[in-house]
């Protein structure tokens, strides 16, 4: 075995951790990029992780009475405009869409016909607020109407120059969500409620630790009063937002003319929030949790629990061994597993690198001895290639989903224990230049009110920094710093 | 009562069935236009139902084996420019991105940045045969890896002129599956499967009979060998093409280079196939199913099976006869029904007529004396308002799934008998002419060689009929003609 063959991945994390985790996406065979500049294709085996994704979040915000809609992918540029008087910071880095027809030159050759020029561009969605406030205007007269609670699952498109898989593409996929209320305190009442959502769902399904807090005013949303995120720490201990909730207080609803009939006869505008969670929480899986064989896929959002390889070694054992392997996937699938049975005719060794690389949390193993003993071998991804264990058929059964809880925790715990030691309390301003200075990773915390010192905003440009968050857990009084995807 | 306000929607389908659609839409509170040209809003309770033809139709390709990924939206002009090569009758009408950044004006004012111009403009997705034919071509590599089946669910855009809200919209939202075989046998059967998959689809869960048949020459997908079809007949008489599936042929292979390693060791082009459902279909829904109150849901896709309203007279009793409603909500959803409670306060008969508008199959009323009596009183939507009937909680509870199918049976049926009532046998074209010339409507069935004759397409182009397709059950002999959707 040569000394590079050790690893799965090449490069590996230490060496160079953003092509190790390009690899990584390659070998899990999730995406790829497409010939559309930043734009990527999510393979199977990666949408199969968003479906996972939008299955669990979408049970658990309809059952806080959110309803899901659609609205149009374009907005009209008046909308946007109207946007951008109100709010400063505003992204202009958007797709523009200008012609409503192709025709044949004199070469037959296709080609935009200049004649069909729209009187005013379209601009394609890179958040829905302008469009869905236009809506709420109409639908909503009266308190009666309110709270109304509107999501929406799709694609939304910003023009990156630096674009990287699931974390920074031109496209992505979201959900955004838009909630109008009678008064400001049910408004970011809702707006800390999205947020402990987000949390839950990235901690309880997803297994990343996340540290909930606010934005400071420099990071803020442009239009919101009040940014709520979730700031995880990834692998190379730089930080990812893994989810964001605005109050957006009556901003959105004045531009665009959200008013109501309130209980006591008058009008007003309504408080609204919007929140939203993307494609990027797959790049914060990957780098949460990934190792240098590979991804690590949560249990509780992984395409398969369990993958079974059949180690066929005489070809007269094939029929026994495969049948007994069926019947396993049969007895884990009643339990409402997704369940992998590898019936290909490629080498046993490359099935078993491929679930290895594609993370699979647990690999279960099927020879003739297997078969004889009535026992299977069964291998968490996450203890390592040697962490093998033999058991009966009932017992695996029996106890397969504390195995996957168990590998949930594992995965967490590990997170959070190198978050953990990867956050350094800051006295001062040198201090914090100092940390970053040696190279050293992870988050500086350090007393909130040192980033209104201007030597501070120097610190972050020279140190590609930027302010995290201010941790709820800290009351508001701290704020962590560090580098960011 | 006026004379007007006899049915719920102004005006009745015979006045004039093309307003009355909307006004249906628009009543059920499912979509309306929007401030985009062409586009529409799905609203809340439209959505719902897209959702569960969604997931009804998910679950089923998935068990064919087809998996999910995700493609951009944006696809290259030269992608599309190399498929014209190919195809004649491309359609042209697209949505193009030429820029991609704003920027303010000296006015202040946003408008496109002239210098953000792309070299090369983008085509939002008509479809998606020539993106993901090319990364086919590099998926694919030896019979090994097929067949391929891939799925997105997705929007795509179409500009059009004369856009109606489900029917044709420029942005819809819909399924497009791919499949690649190694050979036309297997190519071939497969389009005729999943055109089977869409009638079992439109029958049993939309509760719309479809014909299946194959599209003729000129009215085939442009790039395609075979087009199928499933066509419905709404309740004016015109068709709608309720989905298709194409056997392809090699012709995408060849233009995308999908090729690979036959069993023999020589190198082949790909079979491929593409199907697709859309949006549409709820269009379908509401011109098979609706009358002159309004919408009436099918019930496997109905956003909720049943609806209760209580009925308060003597405010004393709220608490008893709410209590007795939510026990009923609970007993339904236990057995996995969605149920809508109306607690709000408005009027009783405004509540009663909002949920016979919007179609819910069956709706349950709960007095005073229904709690005393520990009865309900029902009523089924597609029996109209008079169907009322009264019998115990237990008794309900355990025949509401029957009475769900009764409905579902009923709405078929009713659709069946009106379409198999209105295809006329037609000997000749100038019965045919006869036939739309009286005003009749539906179907013309006549002999397949009778459109090779020129004076076919003269009266096409008088009376506005294409040809629909050729039934399978008269093996290709006949065609059916009308007017269509």
């Amino acid at each position: 075995m040569s000394k590079k063959a050790k690893t799965a991945i090449i490069p590996t994390r230490s060496e160079d951790f953003s092509e190790w985790y390009q690899q990584v996406i390659k070998a899990a065979d999730m995406a790829e990029n497409s010939p559309v500049r930043g734009c990527m294709i999510i393979k199977p085996y990666g949408y199969a992780v968003w479906e996972n994704i939008q299955r669990i979040f979408d049970k658990r915000i309809k059952e806080g009475g959110v309803q899901n809609a659609y609205f149009p992918l374009l907005i009209p540029l008046e909308f946007i405009s109207r946007e951008a008087e109100h709010v400063d910071g505003f992204a202009k880095e958007c797709a523009v869409v200008t012609h409503h027809r192709l025709e044949k030159d004199v070469n037959g050759k296709l080609q935009l016909a200049e004649s069909a020029k729209l009187e005013e561009p379209y601009v394609i969605r890179p958040t829905s607020e302008t469009i869905i406030g236009d809506a709420m205007a109409r639908w909503i007269q009266s308190y009666r109407d309110l709270p109304m609670k509107l999501n929406q699952w799709c694609n939304v498109m910003r023009w990156e120059m630096r674009p990287r898989m699931f974390l920074r593409s031109s496209e992505f996929l979201w959900q955004e969500g838009h909630n109008a209320f009678e008064t400001k305190d049910e408004a970011k009442e809702d707006a800390y409620k999205m947020l402990d959502a987000y949390a839950d769902f990235a901690e309880n399904s997803l297994a990343i630790p996340v540290i909930k807090g606010e934005k400071t005013d420099d990071e803020r949303f442009p239009g919101a009063d009040i940014t709520l995120t979730i700031e995880a720490m990834m692998l190379d201990g730089k930080a990812l937002q893994a989810g964001t909730s605005h109050y957006l207080g009556q901003n959105f609803s004045k531009s665009c003319g959200i008013k109501f009939q309130s209980r006591e006869g008058g009008e007003d505008f309504a408080h609204t929030t919007s929140w939203g969670i993307s494609t990027r929480l797959i790049g914060a899986m990957i780098m949460t949790h990934g190792d240098d064989d590979g991804m690590i896929m949560p249990p509780r959002v992984a395409p398969y629990h369990v993958g079974i390889i059949p180690i066929i070694r005489d070809y007269a054992d094939s029929d026994k061994i495969l049948n007994y392997a069926r019947d396993l996937m049969d007895k884990l699938k009643a339990q409402g597993l997704c369940v992998k049975l590898d019936e290909s005719d490629v080498r046993t060794g490359n099935k078993m690198w491929g679930m290895i690389k594609q993370g699979v949390p647990i690999r279960v193993e099927i020879g003739a001895r297997e078969v004889e003993n009535g026992t299977l071998t069964h291998v968490r991804r996450d203890l390592g290639r040697d962490s093998k264990t033999s058991c009966s058929v009932d017992v695996f059964v029996n106890s397969v989903n504390d195995i996957l809880d168990l590998i949930h925790n594992e995965l967490f715990t590990r997170a959070l224990k190198l978050r953990d030691k990867n956050i350094k309390n800051i006295a001062d301003l040198s201090e914090l230049e100092a940390f970053f200075k040696d190279g050293n990773i992870g988050f500086a915390r350090m007393d909130v009110k040192l980033i209104e010192d201007d030597d501070y905003k120097r610190i972050c440009k020279d140190y590609s920094l930027t302010s995290r968050c201010k941790p709820f857990c800290d009351n508001g009084e701290k704020v962590l710093v560090g580098k960011a995807y």
